[in-house]
């Protein structure tokens, strides 16, 4: 029969074409699933994230699942993952799960933070894990807007117009926030779910309100009207992480 | 006439060649002469620097300085040039120096710090910027040793065998340290000059002594046998970090 095998798994997206299997590109679903062959013998082995990501985004706790005929204790499965997976890629945490969990489906809340580098120089050694913004910022009126943010609303107009879901396009923010740490920001945002591209639409949206080319009750204005075109750009992958997926039961079998 | 200016220069190593320019390969040196001949219609400009670093290092604070027709305000300079550079080069500072000054010869000490990650899961993020060290490490031996680096010594033992330096090897170190924040160690060495690989050298030593594998005592041993064969082996470069050269003056002509 066989168990399910819950990951949660750390990628630097910097040199992957996303999550997302395609031929003939490098992709973290590809990898995974390469990885998966060989400690597999050779057998093809699927595997279902809590989503995607796009090139370049990176993870701090992705969730993957995927079954196997195995029988392996969850310490022995981190290690002989992690021996077949490029050094960009890692698994943290492995548990054997009921197979009544879904990464996909079961997904409560998902949290990502985007980091901002706020000042005049650029640094080398963060260029592809966080966004330069060199103009000054008032990040009261960023949290200002953050409030507008929070809650259940419609969100056609802060997510791309080439969103391939499915009904509604209504989602909650339980949390949307900003923190300075020196010339750091970051920004967090925690939902029951994220439609495509829309924490780097907001984050841009929120960069323009911090240098004051929008108000902060644009926000709800802008809302209420749907319309993609309002927001302006998607703000670059590379400051984008996804942080923590939470699932309501992870009936765990197994803490070995 | 022309002047002479010095530049600041921050770089990441992971692509690099190491610093000196080489036929066919992608240098700091050489992407740096190249973005200066872009600036002077094509003209060729030599820059001397500190030092070299080696494949895979980085560098916080490395100076060259080269000698230009043009003239050219400070700030001026340093948007020139950082538009023509990678985004893995950047020059936070440009000073127009005198003639008298040299970037090689004038250098009076160097700091250089090594970014251990301390803790049993690596991260991908830090791959290229530290050394993933797995193993408990008792840091009051550690910081015992680095008292035995201090001073002038002879550093045959702790220095590569391939060192192309012709005369002494005596080196004096101000100051050797190692400080924890969480799971990071960062190895802090000041000095007057160090040797081919000395840095990587020392923090493998250390480590070793911090894991009880070799003890403190045994540094003074080490160096008195001038044998390179004693030290064991020379630790990875992407933790290493040139990160500062102070000169004994800077000659400064114009602060504009």
């Amino acid at each position: 029969m066989g168990e399910r095998i819950k990951c949660t798994i750390q990628y630097d997206g910097t040199l992957f074409h996303g999550f997302q299997i395609q031929p003939n590109k490098r992709t973290v679903q590809g990898e995974l699933e390469k990885a998966l062959s060989r400690v597999h013998k050779g057998s093809k082995i699927k595997t279902v994230a809590s989503g995607r990501t796009d090139s370049g985004v990176h993870a701090k706790g992705q969730v993957i699942h995927f079954d196997s005929i195995l029988s392996i204790p969850s310490e022995g499965w981190k290690q002989a993952l992690n021996t077949q997976l490029p050094d960009d890629i890692y698994i943290i945490d492995v548990k054997r799960v009921s197979s009544a969990f879904h990464a996909r489906y079961g997904v409560s809340q998902k949290e990502y933070h985007y980091i901002v580098l706020n000042r005049p120089d650029t640094d080398v050694f963060n260029r592809n894990y966080s966004y330069h913004f060199p103009y000054e910022i008032d990040i009261d009126k960023i949290l200002e807007a953050c409030r507008y943010l929070e809650g259940t609303h419609d969100f056609t107009t802060l997510s791309s117009a080439k969103s391939t879901v499915k009904g509604t396009k209504v989602r909650t923010i339980y949390e949307a926030n900003c923190i300075r740490q020196g010339d750091k920001l970051t920004f967090v945002f925690r939902g029951s779910g994220f439609l495509y591209n829309m924490v780097r639409i907001m984050v841009s949206v929120l960069l323009d309100i911090g240098q004051g080319r929008r108000k902060p009750e644009d926000i709800p204005k802008m809302i209420e009207k749907k319309d993609r075109s309002l927001a302006g750009k998607t703000i670059a992958p590379q400051g984008l992480y996804l942080w923590k997926v939470t699932y309501d039961d992870q009936e765990e079998i197994n803490p070995s």
